[in-house]
């Protein structure tokens, strides 16, 4: 069974990100903002206890330090200072998680750490290793392509277990890596299109290219958007399609 | 045996404060911070480090949110912000300490936030229900006074246990608080003084106030300096007068 | 001709907050956040030309550095520190207007900052001497009170105009000062209670207290609100009124 | 005659960082610190009375908004956002020069900033397009180089002045890039080689490459460093020797 994974908590101060209360009921794993990216200590408490109430698996999601670029810019850090960033979000959340019964069961790094985790190893290993060093029973998502054995060489080295994670939305080129959101077909907005590619994928593995190449890709879970206006409607057809 | 404890891993990113390393070996509990008042996740990583290697029992030493007032200035939070900061920095401390092969042994809030919890009973609670919930091992450390048995009855209800501590190089008031620093005779820099005050507190159990009151404070442990010139020489007297 | 200020430019990084564009044509003064409670360097130069575009009145909205509390809690500052936080955010708002062909034109303190300066006089005096020291043209907007000549008074020994602002959705008690928000007669939602009161202050100058006293308050300004669901509507009606 | 800047405020909250009052007798230039990497409201209100004091010329040091890494990590920022920190961080400046009688003279970026300006023509163009917008008689400070030519045609569209400064500390690759510091000869040590080299710079205006090159570097202006134990004789020797 794909789950359905969904970055949530993403609320800072005032300010409200996400109808979370009401798409929590309709998401398997809610990757939790910790502060770095998004969210503080009062939206991470109250996040930990929503994904409780509902049963969502509650997952780290761990940002370089740039609340006002919402970790979507890339900065050039060391790798212990990665690691450490990682350790220091990892154990905030993992505070409320214990102190709500219950534990961080995966890490999810957010935007611009997700995307140069995937292309530097030593950044990948340096998040594998803070991991590894806190708790092993904490698993680590990545984005699911060609080259995952690769990635499960590495983490297992770490003795990291790895999720794999499909953009079901999102086009992909031939060598599997995803359409760049400067393209205009980057994001898949048919709904029809989208139920079909669902239905591949979980019938017969595959996702198909922008250019109709199948690529079978390992799907643990997907990815789906809790901040736009038909959330919820939105990740509904998606469960319905998978069931 | 009184112990002595000191704010220590209060660097910030490019900026030193205290001599850690020179401290270290002579302190028995290292109040950490926690990336609220100062510290940052590196600096974490390598204080959690260089505690452990000296046997150094770890503290964890929240504080208000406010890096640029080095969490001295007092900030209107509600209940609900206080206990989740407090659970937001122990958690990120305790990361460090499991990485590390240790534990947070007890939480010691800094500046201000140590300040109002000593003065308002519902900060005490809120602070004590933040560890509460997140282990019921971790002990709590207070100002020493008269009313350690008010602070201790309340304690128990959250199962959380005290330590007292007494700062042998400040005058006491006759009433048990210290003399506020605004005044001139609020520090002791006499080191005679300061030996004949710690022989009475070890041997007779009590501190004497301004007007020679004795005071009889329970003395878990003594808070020392590490931000002065001569602080090395300055904790090994202390430690000295006190075997 | 009583004009309507409103606070704007308060989103933050990704976070959007109030409807700016629907709302900048109907206001006369935009109170503009300057970093510290709200907004980025971003969304101060895109908040400075909106207000230019529309020619609405620039404001400076200054306040503690409290990002994640949005200003609104209280931290216990120096004056020093005080008149410093308020030229720097002055300061940085005023080359945006520079860069625009605008200036500021006015400050009114945000949130805690506001209600500190109401109540504190040093406050009050600390926030003039900032900006006598960079322009005496741009004026200080208070709160209206049956202690305005106080104000007065004292502002001009910094040369700095005072704009006084009345709050016509909200109850004010016998003295002058506002109910607290903690009550639920803060604040009027009535709309034929609020055109009543706006036409009474239009032709009478008063505004009656919860207990019927006519609270006789010089109006340079009111303050309306952009943060709710039906803003422009209702700072439409309390324009219409006051023509 | 060349002048001697320095980066100066950047102590930040109770952090110290630099003899600032020892070294500001013996400097022309003070590149201050505005909030970014290091200083905060007070610190600059401080370092700029200070600087007014000394009769010292004032320049805006902006960085990238990283006080944790001290503005020496590289963040990917799109140009609207490198035009508004850099507008900003002049404005705040501007405004404690203003309250103190003078004003911000030019502008030298920090770190990461300093050496993206250096390599991408559209971050150099950012931040022309910033100050061109608030003042154009603020100058801005760059590396000298063989490519002096190329800046100032583009800094003449944006009718801004340069300021070439030179590292006589530092050796210099052939092509006029500063060696690495991830080199062990970035940095000169030897006294009698720094004089050698400043005379040279005085008298036939070249500078000579690890490979005896001979780099004929306009120098408007010399860097000296503040944060080291010697810095006072250093800069004396070096003012000496320009004399």
């Amino acid at each position: 069974m794909i789950k359905l994974n969904c970055d949530m908590g993403e609320s800072f101060g005032v300010w409200k990100m996400g109808a979370d209360e009401q798409i929590m009921p309709y998401i398997d794993m809610a990757n939790l903002a910790c502060g770095f990216h998004a969210s503080d200590a009062v939206t991470m408490a109250r996040s930990v206890s929503l994904a409780k109430t509902h049963n969502v698996t509650i997952g780290a999601h761990p940002a370089y330090q740039d609340i006002v670029g919402f970790g979507r810019r890339s900065i050039q850090c060391t790798l212990e200072e990665i690691k450490s960033i990682v350790l220091y979000q990892l154990g905030a959340l993992s505070a409320f998680c214990k102190a709500n019964g219950t534990t961080v069961a995966y890490v999810k790094p957010h935007g611009a750490l997700y995307n140069d985790m995937m292309r530097d190893e030593n950044i990948f290993k340096a998040i594998l290793s803070a991991i590894s060093s806190f708790d092993k029973n904490i698993k680590l998502m990545i984005l699911s392509s060609p080259r995952n054995e690769e990635y499960s060489y590495t983490a297992k080295i770490y003795s990291i277990e790895l999720l794999y994670e499909v953009f079901a939305d999102r086009n992909y080129n031939d060598d599997g890596s995803l359409v760049s959101r400067v393209h205009d077909n980057a994001v898949i907005h048919d709904e029809l299109e989208l139920v079909s590619r669902l239905v591949n994928l979980k019938e017969k593995n595959f996702i198909q290219s922008i250019n109709g190449v199948k690529l079978f890709l390992k799907a643990d879970t997907i990815c789906v958007h809790g901040d736009n206006e038909n959330a919820v409607e939105f990740i509904k057809l998606i469960r319905k399609a998978l069931i």
